[in-house]
């Protein structure tokens, strides 16, 4: 008989498969995405280079980085049944279960569903990257009773994304900072959403089932939603004291505070969140308007001093997207639609070197006896 | 710095989590659910009973299990946008990414959607294995441009089911043959799927995003569909001599060969086949046609003789579900709709024991470099 098998409960620290997609280094601080550093990455190209980085092997040249976009804009626009149907989904649907109703009836369209070779995988990665600003902004437009907003192809993917959001066409400032914000969500290792993703591809089950099941994960309020949980917060108090007051408070009472800390960046500032930060400063001086910042800026000092805890991501890039004048629930959607890059190349890796995840349980339920 | 952890690939071996629902117990050759054994239940109950025993702690008595039937009968109808999104949908569509938008569709219907509680969520599992036999069968008819067939309610759950799937009231002998495959398949363990589930519920997620996200897992050709592969086969084949030659060529070249073998019953023939081999006796007694029983008795012993393997539920629930007339695509909808009960069970227990599934990766890609 073999010995019983260690339980771990979360499966923490079992590692549940072999990745040459990206790490989260701990030791060295690092979130690695095929070999370069994240923060060095955001520095040096955009969110397109990234996807090309994601579903290829390398950084492209600038004649690859024209081709992707030209992939994204030429790529197939959503079928009117598509619109039909979101427009007959009840007001109260969560934009998330909107967005992943909306992926869920793409598969229906996609003539080569059968085929999972790489080759028609990146297709039709690129096929969903084009096609999700607008079914995302659109799927809550419609939910608000608004008018369908069209893609404006002559503005980069990255402003056309912020536009259908919006209505409004991005200034250059604006632009910039969006597609920062959409390459520094593109990736991030194996969180619960990139590992339920990998789970139902590993039955061979295609992209759409696994980004089906990739929405559902991130919609729980354990995983994505953080910057929207800030976002809510910082309107809820309204001033900088008021904040800390709240802050203190939820401490005391050991609540758990959305928008802090970090697996790899436990020691400093997550850099991601720095980049943001600075972002909420050039769209606070552009504005004329320093509320936020004066208020997360409270906020980051308080949570240092009394619990050696630092801002991530969400906490800037909720006032961030709050300034570009987003709607708060897209959020999380807008997170999804960049992660689905990384979690292309996630699905695209479990097909071309499959395993079935099929782990065991240890049953403590009622031992056997007869009816 | 902490020893490298183990790589199980596929987290072969890995025990995941704890459950008091079910285990397949290899050692006493036994699927236990909730202390009881699945074959002694089937000789004892019927599918609306094994619902009661996985929803609550217990076999229900006579008037727990006319409480049940009545919640069945009781529970809301599909929406109207419900059936209009459905017909929406391209001719193309798989009938299982039918099933997935149909649930991904009810979420935004459900007025409770936040709440978790054990009470809510059972309510909620009634409600969708209420509907879910007119959703699947009418969105495969919508799909044929066929009309939707409306619930006849003073049917039991089971011959209403096979009533919508085929249009025909069914006999006694066709009623309890359903019935008993309905409970065969209603709970096993942790097979993908059922992980893929907890895993979404584990972040807290919705029951929708944890079916959808299930749905989309036994799409997989390498989890749902053995018994549709089977039935293919056996059409496909059209004699015993055909079939045994067929097999002996699959054995040569090193195919896979569905419909047989199992975990637990390794080294015997699964009972729960044994009871649908009976069951194709009696509907090939009772249609005077024994093709389909002639064939597999001939795969059967073939197997034995020359592999020592066994046929398991699905070798012979294929030609068990094709005499009662129901449509091969219908096969895996169907073993979706009769998890459910096992499903939510899951989800269930994981929302009221709840821990994050996070696991870790082993990096293998290239190692850092600046850009």
């Amino acid at each position: 008989m073999p010995a019983e098998p260690l339980f771990k409960p979360g499966l923490q620290d079992v590692v549940a498969l072999e990745t040459t997609i990206s790490f989260l280094d701990t030791e060295s601080e690092r979130i690695l995405i095929k070999g370069f550093d994240l923060i060095e990455l955001s520095h040096e190209v955009g969110y397109v280079e990234m996807i090309h980085l994601l579903l290829n092997e390398t950084l492209p040249d600038s004649t690859q980085t024209e081709n992707v976009n030209q992939r994204l804009r030429d790529a197939n626009g959503i079928p009117e049944e598509v619109w039909s149907i979101l427009s007959l989904l009840p007001k109260a649907t969560h934009p998330m279960d909107a967005q992943r109703t909306a992926l869920s009836v793409l598969s229906g369209f996609d003539q080569d569903l059968n085929d999972r070779s790489v080759e028609t995988n990146v297709h039709r990665a690129y096929q969903l990257l084009a096609q999700l600003p607008e079914l995302t902004a659109n799927s809550y437009h419609l939910l608000k009773g608004k008018q369908r907003i069209r893609s404006d192809k002559s503005l980069s993917y990255s402003a056309n994304f912020l536009y259908l959001l919006t209505g409004k066409v991005p200034s250059k400032l604006e632009e910039r900072i969006f597609d920062l914000s959409l390459l520094l969500y593109s990736e991030h290792e194996l969180p619960n959403s990139t590992f339920a993703a990998r789970v139902i591809a590993s039955t061979l089950s295609d992209m759409y089932g696994a980004l089906t099941g990739a929405v559902s994960s991130l919609k729980g309020q354990l995983h994505g939603g953080a910057n929207e949980a800030v976002m809510n917060l910082l309107l809820e108090v309204g001033s900088p004291e008021r904040f800390v007051e709240l802050l203190r408070e939820k401490l005391m009472n050991k609540e758990k505070i959305m928008g802090f800390g970090h697996r790899v960046y436990a020691k400093k500032m997550d850099p991601r969140a720095l980049i943001m930060k600075r972002a909420l400063m050039d769209l606070s001086e552009h504005q004329g308007d320093d509320r936020f910042l004066r208020m997360c800026e409270a906020g980051e000092s308080f949570m240092e001093k009394e619990k050696g805890l630092y801002p991530n991501l969400d906490y800037y890039a909720a006032p961030v997207y709050y300034m570009l004048d987003i709607p708060i629930a897209l959020y999380t959607p807008i997170f999804f639609c960049s992660r689905t890059a990384g979690l292309a190349a996630h699905v695209i890796e479990q097909h071309n070197h499959n395993r079935l995840f099929r782990p065991r349980v240890h049953y403590t339920g009622t031992p056997y006896s007869s009816i």
